[in-house]
C-alpha cells in the first residue's frame, strides 16, 4: 500500500509564527502524501476574550457553547486553516483546507448530555468516516489540512478534540494506505527519564512500553499518548511517531528522531 | 457539453437566516452540477465591531487593512462558508467550502497601489484560474461553496469581490461545461420600468439591450451588472440569469423567472 503521513500539530507550533513557518517548509517537503491536524486554541481563546466570549468550565471541563462553536468555527475553520492554506500553496504543496463537514468527511454527534453538557461537541462516528471522498481528494493530490471541526449531518458544526481527529483519520484510512500517525508535541520524544531531555526513547513497541510501565520511570501524562498510539496501531494503523515537530519532520521518512511506537 | 451553475447569493440571501435556508434547500435540489459563490459582509461588519476594527474608507473605497483581512478570512472563509458547508450537507449535497487558495483554484495579485492603497485585496488572474483542480472536485460530485478570498501564491490571503470571483470562475469553466452564471439579488430581474415591480423583462439579448438603453428606461445601477453578463457571455458563458433567489433557485433549470440574458 501506499504510503500516508497523518500529522497533528498544537498550539506550540501553530501559536508561534516563526515555528509555524519552519514547520510548514518541512511538510511541504514531505514528498509523500500527507494530511495535516492543526488546533488552534490559543488564537481561538485570544479572539474570544476580544468578542467577550469567555471560556466557560463546568467541573473543569470546557463547555462549547453557541457562541464558542462561532468562534471555533471562524478561527480554526477559517483563520488557522486558510493563512496554512495560503502558506503551503506558497511552498508548491496542493493543500486544500477542510473541516469534517466539507465532503461530510467527518460525520459526528453531539455528546450526549450526562453529569456535563458540554454544548457543541462532537464525538466522532469513527464507522461513517468519509473514506471515498478523503480518497478522491488524496488521489489527485490534495493535501488536506484539518481543522478540528466535524458536524452533526443536521447542519450543525461541532468542535472536536485535534488529536482524536487525527487519531480517527489514520484508522480509517488504514484499510487504503500504509499510515504513519505523527504527533508532534513540545518534547523530543517520549523520554525514558522525564527529568532528562536527552532519554528520547527511539523505539516503543508493546513489550517494551510493558517493561517502562513496571519500572514507573515514564512520565504520567505521556500514558494516555502512548495508550491511544497502542489503540490506533490495533486498529490497523502502521505506526505512530511522537517528538518534536522541528525534529521530525526533516527525517519523518527515515526516523531518526523521536519516538517510533509499533 | 455538461451544464453547470455557478450561482452567487449576496447579502439578502446571506444576512436572514430564514432566506438562507430556504435558497440552501433550493441550491441542494438542483441535481445539476453547481458552485455556490457567498458574500458575508454584514456579519463581517458586526464582528469587526465587536472586535475594534472599524470599517476604514479612502474616498469613499473601502480598504482592506491587516485586522480586516483576517477578519474576513475567519468570516468568510470560516464561519459563513462552514455553515453554509453543514447546511448543505444536512441537506444530502455533497458541499465542500473553499477559498481561492484552496487547491490554488483562484490566483490572484495584490491590486497595486495608485492613487489609492486599497491594501489586501486581490485582483484575479483570470488566466490562472485552477480548472484542472475544479474539474477534480466538480468531476466527483462535490458542490463548491466558494468564499470571496483568493490569494497571491506567495502565502497572502486576500479579499475579493464575490460577483467578480462567480464571472472569473464561470468564464474559466466555459471551457469544459455549458456555464450559466445565476445572480441571486434584491429585485425579481431587470425591471422595464423600475417603478414597477412586475415589469420583469424575460430575455434580454444585445438588441434587446441596444433598445432598452435607447429608451433610457432601466434604472442606472444594473447597467454595470448586464455589462458584465454581456462580457462573462463573450468570453464563453452560456448565459447569465439575474434575479431574486427564492424564484429562481425552484427553475433554474426551466427558467420560468427572473431574466435571463443571452
Amino acid at each position: 500500500m501506499e504510503k500516508l503521513f497523518v500529522i497533528k500539530i498544537g498550539g506550540n507550533v501553530i501559536d508561534n509564527e516563526q515555528n509555524l513557518q519552519s514547520f510548514l517548509k518541512d511538510f511541504a517537503a514531505v514528498s509523500a502524501k500527507k494530511i495535516l491536524i492543526h488546533g488552534g486554541g490559543k488564537i481561538a481563546t485570544k479572539i474570544g476574550q476580544q468578542l467577550g466570549i469567555e471560556p466557560n468550565y463546568i467541573n473543569g471541563r470546557r463547555i462549547t457553547d453557541a457562541a464558542t462553536i462561532d468562534l471555533v468555527t471562524m478561527v480554526y475553520g477559517g483563520l488557522v486553516n486558510k493563512k496554512i492554506v495560503a502558506a503551503l500553496q506558497s511552498l508548491q504543496c496542493n493543500a486544500i483546507g477542510v473541516t469534517g463537514a466539507d465532503g461530510n468527511i467527518i460525520p459526528a454527534v453531539k455528546r450526549p448530555v450526562k453529569e456535563v453538557d458540554f454544548g457543541f461537541v462532537g464525538d466522532i462516528k469513527a464507522d461513517a468516516i468519509n473514506v471515498k471522498n478523503l480518497g478522491v481528494l488524496l488521489t489527485h493530490d490534495f493535501t488536506l489540512v484539518v481543522a478540528p471541526l466535524t458536524h452533526d449531518g443536521a447542519g450543525q458544526v461541532l468542535n472536536t478534540n485535534a488529536d482524536t481527529i487525527a487519531s480517527a483519520l489514520a484508522v480509517a484510512l488504514s484499510s487504503e494506505y500504509d499510515v504513519r500517525l505523527v504527533y508532534c508535541f513540545e518534547k523530543a520524544g517520549v523520554l525514558e527519564d522525564v527529568a532528562d531531555e536527552q532519554s528520547v526513547i527511539p523505539l516503543i513497541t508493546i513489550e517494551k512500553y510493558k517493561q517502562l510501565k513496571e519500572a514507573s520511570k515514564l512520565f504520567e501524562g505521556i500514558l494516555p499518548k502512548i495508550d491511544n498510539a497502542f489503540d490506533a496501531i490495533n486498529q490497523g494503523v502502521k505506526e505512530v511517531l511522537i517528538g518534536d515537530a522541528r525534529d521530525l519532520l526533516q527525517n519523518v521518512t527515515a526516523v531518526t528522531k523521536g519516538t517510533l511506537i509499533q
